[in-house]
């Protein structure tokens, strides 16, 4: 599978409407490391999260059913198709493993949808998800290995290329199952060097790199609410292969040191995975060259703490 | 006292090393109100609001002499001050008074500025700090009442106004002492429509406005460690009453609920003095015409509390 910017480009115009264009601030040197990095504030996103952008996407151009839409999900993505569904007047029924936070639970009810909390790992909820849509006949939205999820997360991308006006050598993008990583690769292909950020305890990419196939990971970090799939997609999987220049990954300290460090100088309130790529800074697993311009994915919000 | 285009153009420059250019998101209609509206994040300056903008333009322009600087704040301008001394090297005293929050008192120490916290109001801290002053020979920079610190402020509305690329009709602006507001009306002069806000329980220039004069106002209001002076500056008020059309009062109820509001759609953490514009949108204090284009100024975020 491939996505031209083309494609992009149209299903950008399409969801539009209905998603935010999430800002980026410049941070100066020596705030989030020692280099300036560009952040791309993709937790104001509707929903709190860039799940909206692939929600609205596959909502926008699949044959929706009277059934409505079916989704598994660690919680953000149940939060967006919830709310493109709500937005867009489909009954929506959500699945998701009891691991999922208690502030993601609440949105979901919140929008409406039929809530299914059900197994220990986002597996459970999806095989759930895919037998109520099979006698169903819902439409199942998967949250990253299907093409108009990947399509819809591309636009974060396209987004970021065009706002980050003084231009972009690196971005740092968070990695779960990879649908947003597929996606933003997929615009920059290589013109940009797209590096994925995964907790030491849910390295589902990073392991599939390794064997050079897509293989079973850990699933256990704090960020394994959003971030920890067992594995990467079927879809996902060649994309990376082909454009993301390399994986590094972070511990949950370095995560917690990061959601600490963006509280702190932003007052940004943002999930463990969200973290990542600063944690990734901080920590010293992607090191920046002098005057290289990098940009970094804060890709959701969906928690009701602040940081310790 | 005029500022002209071309001067906060110079004060920008100057500043613009040191300061962020913070972003703007435009928010859906149904969320923060009937009608869409272009969120000025000015939360996420350097030292958690609008502030630094003021505190570099003195320090930058005015003569700094060993003994350093002097400030007196609720809060905010003293974190400037502190967080701009410290960046440019110059020793710093901040006083204020002890209903600043705890927040702010802990960032300004973290600083590294001397700090004496003294009397219940900002007028007890500024008899204090305008005493060591004049016995040290420190430089003196006022919150609100300089013509530097007007000027450093009127850079937001400069920025807001690039941003702005479709154009804004009408800005809601916080009011405290007032220089903000006479800053970004400095820049907008009549080509936008400038609205004041303040809690019914601060209202100092909505006060002066109805006397024809400075007046003294009440200071009660949960906003009052930021916009709670007694009254409002002296070269502020003709700049206002030039060009601010109209100063609208919110309840605290109504600024809770806009704290509320923020952090349940986007995921901000405000403090109260922060959410008065969106307060008169959701309570209806200032009601937009269809397809007027309404920016509203989230000015800082000093707080360390979610809402409830």
């Amino acid at each position: 599978m491939e996505l031209s910017r083309h494609e992009i480009r149209e299903a950008y115009n399409l969801i539009s409407p209905y998603v935010r264009r999430t800002p980026v601030i410049d941070v100066e040197p020596g705030t989030l490391g020692g280099t300036a990095v560009l952040l791309k504030l993709e937790l104001m996103q509707v929903g709190g999260s860039f799940k909206a952008r692939g929600a609205f996407t596959n909502l926008l151009t699949r044959p929706v059913p009277a059934t409505g839409v079916a989704a598994a999900s660690g919680g953000n993505h149940g939060v967006a198709v919830a709310y493109a569904a709500n937005r867009l007047g489909i009954p929506a029924k959500i699945f998701v493993p009891t691991v999922s936070s208690p502030a993601k639970i609440a949105r979901i009810r919140e929008l409406g949808a039929d809530l299914v909390v059900t197994g220990d790992r986002y597996a459970d909820a999806f095989s759930a998800s895919q037998l109520w849509a099979a006698t169903s006949g819902a439409l199942s939205v998967h949250a990253y290995d299907q093409r108009e999820t990947i399509l819809g997360q591309a636009t974060l991308g396209l987004e970021l290329g065009e706002q980050a006006t003084a231009g972009l050598d690196t971005v740092l993008v968070p990695v779960g199952g990879g649908g947003l990583i597929a996606g933003v690769a997929s615009h920059f292909t290589t013109d940009v060097t797209v590096i994925g950020v995964e907790p030491h305890g849910a390295p589902t990419l990073f392991s599939a790199r390794e064997a050079g196939q897509i293989v079973d990971a850990a699933t256990g970090s704090i960020a394994a609410d959003a971030l920890a799939p067992r594995q990467v997609g079927e879809l996902v999987f060649p994309i990376t292969q082909k454009y993301v220049a390399d994986v590094v990954l972070v511990s949950d300290d370095d995560i917690r040191t990061a959601q600490r460090a963006l509280w702190h100088a932003l007052r940004l309130v943002t999930e463990p995975a969200a973290a990542v790529g600063v944690a990734a800074l901080l920590a010293g697993a992607y090191r920046p060259g002098r005057g290289e311009r990098v940009g970094v994915v804060i890709s959701g919000t969906n928690t009701d703490k602040l940081p310790d």
